[in-house]
């Protein structure tokens, strides 16, 4: 899964699982937890943010990783029908 | 499009899109969207922020860009009866 | 245009546009907008900031460029009858 | 004890000790202290937080450590079962 | 006019003027003026303040220069039945 | 005295002196005092902060310094029956 | 005048001057002034605070020195029946 927009930054855009998947490390978030973090795909990534050097620090999530993320982090855009989520890299918990 | 004014250090000037149209990505971003990003063309950008070393750091949009930004980034000018935003790059989400 | 006091740091001296003006750009700032930017003359510039490197780093703007900077940028100060604003150099959103 | 997920940047994943285990320190921490540390043992570790410079800044503590963190720190994921708290590095106060 | 007072790192030591005084350059602020900034002459200076890099930023104002401060800048001191004013060289707005 | 458990980073463990102790240099802390810094012997230290460089900044207290820290610093942690506080060593204010 | 203590980091020890005295400057501070600054003599210094880049910030003060501080500057300390101040160096305004 990918899409064609190109986050800024150290942005990313990730697409949210459905509530009731199961990942392959067997992660369940009951959709009742508060505060409880979110899962979902990245689907693009941006090229980093520069540094006060100069210098591109290249964001360590790939496009296809599932990850984890804060359940307030990132503002909703929706693309042809379907709802993303772009956040800030920083805003990503773990890789799954 | 673009105009005579130039932004300074990391600012970039964006003409609003028509909120009815639609991009090639397809994204539709209805108006009833409570803080969903904006969408727009980048019609002016500055040269860059220095940096504490002294640097200069090149804004990664151009004129031209369509971009994503938060519904309540810049500050409105208007010139020759258009109206358009004044942001900061921080402020653009994406470019689509 | 230009005046005899000289700004400190990254600071600039601006004589406000008079209202009902009109540049070049076309640019009109109707006086009943909320939050609108405004439109002046730098008159004069400090020497620039600082860095933390200790290098002196120059400002962007000349003296006899005219400006955008937001509504509630600087401190008046009054010489010989007319009214200026000093501002920080980072005030200033765009030069016209 | 491990567990196949990758936390990212200065992040770490922790196990929380039953309330009623005792370390080979001896540490007792009664469950009716207010704001007393908490003990677990670390089951995963980011690759570092990346500094201003661009190097890499490798965590201190290792998976299989046992350590102390405050009572708030971290967010709670549930992993097969098993609940675990993510949290950055500098919310572990010391190591057992 | 000096005294023997040594102000630490970035600070300087400012006589305000009287109240119905008139610079060289003519500028006249009336004492109504609500924040409006206030002028004086600086009668003594610090070394200046390190640099994170160790180096030392010396002050860009010297003794026996007029200047420009924020109403409410500096801490109040009595040398010898005189009032004087200490702040940072950063609350110096300009010089005469 | 000292105990088995390694603070990470910048933090030290501090064994709180008994209130009615006097040290060689004769302070004497009345516990009445509201705010006044409290007295301890440091019994364990961390190896220090990576400073954004990645240079280790060791601590300048060491194992078995007699220290002044403030009323409110730290974290109470307890070992084998005896009260210590974890603290950074920025929380201890000189060496007695 | 000279005490035992060592202060950590950038921090002195100050010990203030009684009330009525009078400085070779001639300072008089009365105690009914709100807000203003008090003197002292500086009794102790650390070794200075480390720079990010590793490097020893020596304080610009030293053991002897007239100095004026901020009403609210520093934690009393007490050390054989006397009162001192233990304060951050930039907590000093001046030396007299």
């Amino acid at each position: 899964m990918s899409i064609s927009i190109k986050p800024l930054a150290d942005r990313v855009i990730v697409a949210p699982a459905a509530a009731e998947e199961k990942t392959k490390s067997g992660i369940i978030i009951p959709d009742t937890a508060k505060e409880k973090p979110q899962r979902g795909e990245v689907v693009a990534i941006g090229e980093g943010k520069l540094s006060e050097q100069g210098a591109l620090m290249k964001p360590q999530v790939q496009v296809g990783d599932q990850v984890l993320y804060g359940k307030y982090a990132g503002t909703e855009i929706s693309v042809e029908g379907n709802d993303y989520l772009i956040m800030r890299e920083s805003d990503i918990l773990a890789i799954l």
